[in-house]
């Protein structure tokens, strides 16, 4: 074989991309960072006028659906039950069900969210705050810190959207979510063992460990008649939910379940007079709409830092649950959820929310469902939720004077056991079982520590996994398949042979700090190794590295290119590099600029180019 | 074209790799990540006796060298320097220039390292401590803190080395520490000021800010003695070292010029009883060997987090100049240094210190390339160096009596000065704009904020940056190559053109929670771009992933993998997979188990298969 036939061989160089300026370049990266979704690509080539519109229209999306709204189902799955759970008083829990309604239905892009209180954000802020102030002793400063935390929730939230960083919520993991879901349901249920068992001096601790504690210290404190209530109740709910599971036609009989239950318990402890025989009733609520809060809001800096941490914990929970339901609808039914303008909606929801007698609200699963169930169309939905609270809290407020706690307890726990999902749990046990240690490390964190830490735990976890990928990147050793010109890993495909004399090696992540040093050892060790197996038959002659699946090298990979070329040519053996992307290809060549270090001859655009030409040198060589 | 010779066209089938138990991965994960260098791969094979011999060199490898050592050059950059650093009696210093080169002589494995105080480490330890503690308030309560610290610190070293958890010190990139030791040098310069000008009332704080209001305010202090004295020796000293940069046989000039200054100056003072006339001396240090302070270790809860603390950051990055400074050495004389023994090594080493009166110390890179100069082979020049000391500390203390102040703050600034590495920062400002930015990030930090925060700034961006490369992968178009069969990048390739019909994605990261959502977003609007741009010419039928560059996939990525088909499947489109790697075929197939998303007549092991494949069926279809 000539040389002329080698270099016709390898006709297809390796080239960089063409030059952009590091202006341009930083452009692009930080649009596609940014802004992925390139949200006014519908404004392009518009009329002016046209332009006005669509941005009054971007702004406001109640502009697109006022003129054909429908009315839909009322749903009353009252916030009381979940202003418990964060340590307020009942009477937050509707305010914050009557305006934020309000304010998601103007701004709001999702079509089916329903907004009010829920269960994880209220367990969160309530037990963040209990750390710190006790509810009972400070009531006041209590609900201070809980606006401020609100404040804040609602800054953090519209931050994100305004700086387009909504991918921080992409952080929580599915399985992340499963395991800290699971957790919490637990532990909201166990706080609600004190309605549910009519105890009265119950511990103000959440872990499992010290409420059963608390449980089984007072026994003496149990009160049959409220167990025997909370029980019927508890059955009650549970059937009306299994029947709508197992019929979804009957979706309502789950959703008018909770109302039913308040109304039923409320009228059978004002008839027998309950509330004398052991069991807690809610007591006298205020009429009368929200008051408003801004009066309230605390920035002290003795307390700044806790709510601010607070607001920006509960704020991104929330976040993640109102985004999530409102993907999970956009996609049963087919239309797109702009993530950034739901978060600035949803944060300037909880901003306003603040001002007004509000705590944190999200879009929330449960009433979405039924909303969607009761086939209601546009964000108006809100709208006549908001109008049923404004109704009650104007005018049937003293009817709940006699509604019993232990209601309020079975009502969450039925709510909550949703969220324990097994099927997901054993699907992610069966896909991926690091996945499964971060659900189980974040439910058992959840149970044991706290909710806080978790999650923390958990979302360390999950990063720390994909921090460890790319630390220690996969290397495969590549082989020819049999009759073709495809090389591919020696370990999956068993039809692939090991080229005599030549090392393939594929690098399979970005090469950067993190493992510039670890590739360097390896590939050094895998030499060796090589070195001592082939030597029996034929001596190793090059190295071929696969650069194809590294997307992107900063200066510490390009020192380890160097370097580790430098190496191999002290033990008598060449490196190849084979297709460098674009982003390497453009480094590689600065880095020749210097010095030339990876001359064209020892770039490659495949492996199978990089092998005959190698072959053909070695026979010219070793005649 | 027949349906049997498209059959023919597509005989690669992909295939996972062969089965293995969860527990094996597991093992070869566990391998890779923590025993990457497979510490015990020279045991293999050897007979019962070989292996225990060759398990006690292991653990002390000075049996290796001890009978073949060579005496190295006495080598005196006093830790007295260091130790004023860290706001410690110079003495200590000088302890620790005693005790733990013997330690590491003992267990250490690099030949070429010299083991002291190190300015960074000494910097850090007392800006720390002194935020809790004042060292002239409270000087006993100040050196249990520094010792503790240092026994912390010792206890991390010895943990990531037996945790094989080295990787962690792997997060400092080049340009972290290119721009942290720019920063730290200006800092610790700007300290000597104090030595320097003669100034009695200096500042506490470290900032740029703070430290140059300190000097201008107290103008009335300066010394005109002292800074005649300091400048004359800075110039010898900065001649003696230009000298030795210039012509590297001369490395002795400036690696003598300290002692010599040293010893000039201190004769200068006592000859013309300088000590009246302006001129600080060090003073009475008292004589003999280092003194046991295992009891001055305090665990008392109220600084024990501050201690931690201390420990845990000067212990990585003491680690990690250590680590550096071994590296650079062993690729120097092609030998490999094993990181995990080091850190074991340095961590004892630390430990045994904080029980002798010793600060952190850790290999120093200046005093190690004056050992190498001198060609000593073997760490015993370790030995020589602290018997030096050991004859300081027994007999020659009165002399240092003195040794004016501003001679050491001379010598400290030439030895840092060496730290600011300006054609470093260039080649990074040259090759990546990021990295630069986490460069400046880091100086800036530590010179106007304060020395831990600007490093935790900097890890905090460069570890970001990472994130955001998986959390916002690439994604390249691609097209064919004119005349081949080689399907490349549409940007970076001129000759690629689309394939009309198709569009061929790649996509280059693993896919996993964090990019799930992305990606599915991205791929939709792909789509619809395509099809608004392609409908005039051809219509899209198909879409092919190529997943050649997709070393990791997670339950959120398949669930992503299943979302993306089903949702292109209803714009009446068809996705096809390529060359899924071992893992992703894996999991791919383990979907499968439950529901047949992905058959085999969507996985092509090459693009150019699945393009001719699918080519020939759209030709069938559409007659």
């Amino acid at each position: 074989m000539t040389s002329t036939e080698i270099a016709a061989m390898a006709v297809h160089k390796v080239v960089p991309p063409p030059p952009r300026s590091t202006a341009s370049k930083m452009k692009a990266r930080v649009k596609e960072t940014f802004f992925p979704d390139d949200p006014f690509r519908q404004f392009k080539g518009q009329p002016r006028r046209t332009q006005w519109l669509m941005a009054v229209k971007y702004l406001f999306p109640i502009l697109d659906w006022v003129p054909s709204y429908s009315f839909s189902l009322f749903k009353s799955d009252f916030g009381i039950s979940y202003a418990k759970l964060a340590s307020l008083p009942p009477i937050i829990g509707l305010y914050s069900s009557f305006v934020p309604p309000m304010v998601y239905a103007v701004l709001g892009s999702s079509r089916d969210l329903a907004v009010g209180p829920v269960s994880i954000a209220s367990l969160v802020m309530g037990s963040m705050l209990r750390e710190a102030v006790s509810p009972s002793a400070e009531p006041l400063l209590f609900l201070q810190l809980a606006f401020s935390s609100t404040f804040f929730a609602g800054l953090v939230q519209a931050s994100l959207g305004i700086l387009r960083l909504g991918f921080i919520i992409d952080f929580l993991s599915k399985a992340t979510l499963v395991g800290f879901m699971a957790g919490a349901a637990i532990i909201v249920s166990l706080q609600q063992l004190k309605a549910l068992l009519g105890i009265v001096h119950f511990t103000t601790e959440m872990g499992l460990v010290p409420v059963m504690a608390s449980v089984f210290h007072h026994t003496q404190e149990w009160s049959w008649q409220t167990i025997l209530m909370g029980v019927c109740f508890l059955v009650l709910l549970l059937t009306a939910r299994h029947v709508s599971m197992r019929w979804p036609k009957l979706f309502w009989v789950s959703a008018c379940a909770p109302l039913a239950s308040v109304i039923i318990s409320t009228l059978l402890v004002f008839l027998f007079k309950a509330q004398n025989h052991g069991i807690s009733i809610i007591g006298q609520l205020k009429c009368g709409l929200n008051r408003p809060s801004w009066d309230k809001l605390l920035f002290d800096s003795t307390y700044l830092g806790l709510t601010m941490k607070t607001g920006l914990i509960t704020g991104i929970l929330s976040l993640t649950e109102g985004i999530a339901v409102g993907r999970t609808f956009a996609s049963l039914k087919d239309y797109q959820v702009d993530g950034n303008k739901e978060m600035m909606a949803i944060g300037l929801m909880n901003v306003v929310g603040s001002c007004t007698s509000c705590y944190v609200t999200t879009g929330a699963f449960s009433r979405s469902a039924v909303n969607h169930n009761a086939g209601c169309k546009t964000a108006m939905s809100n709208v006549v939720m908001a109008l049923t609270v404004m109704v009650t809290l104007l005018f049937l407020m003293p009817l709940f004077v006699y509604t019993p706690n232990v209601v309020l307890g079975a009502i969450i726990i039925v709510a909550v056991i949703g969220l324990i999902d097994v099927p997901a749990v054993y699907q992610i046990w069966k896909m991926d079982k690091v996945d499964f240690l971060v659900c189980v490390c974040a439910f058992a964190g959840v149970i044991f520590i706290s909710v806080q830490e978790g999650l923390a735990i958990a979302v360390g976890l999950s990063v720390f996994r994909v921090l460890l990928q790319i630390t220690r990147p996969k290397m495969i050793i590549q082989g020819k398949i049999k009759g073709t010109d495809i090389y591919r890993d020696l370990h999956q495909y068993k039809e692939a042979q090991r080229v005599p004399g030549i090392l393939i090696l594929a690098i399979e992540a970005p090469i950067n700090f993190t493992n510039s040093n670890y590739l360097n050892e390896r590939i050094k060790r895998w030499i060796e190794e090589e070195n001592s197996m082939q030597n029996k038959q034929t001596e190793l002659h090059f190295i071929i590295l696969d650069l194809s699946a590294v997307p992107a090298i900063d200066t510490s990979g390009i020192a380890f290119l160097i370097d580790i070329k430098k190496s191999i040519e002290k033990r008598g053996l060449e490196l190849v590099l084979v297709n460098p992307t674009g982003e390497v290809m453009e480094k590689i060549q600065r880095a020749n600029e210097a010095q030339n270090h990876f001359r064209s001859d020892c770039l490659y655009l495949t492996t199978g180019e990089a092998v005959a030409s190698l072959s053909a040198l070695a026979k010219m060589t070793t005649p």
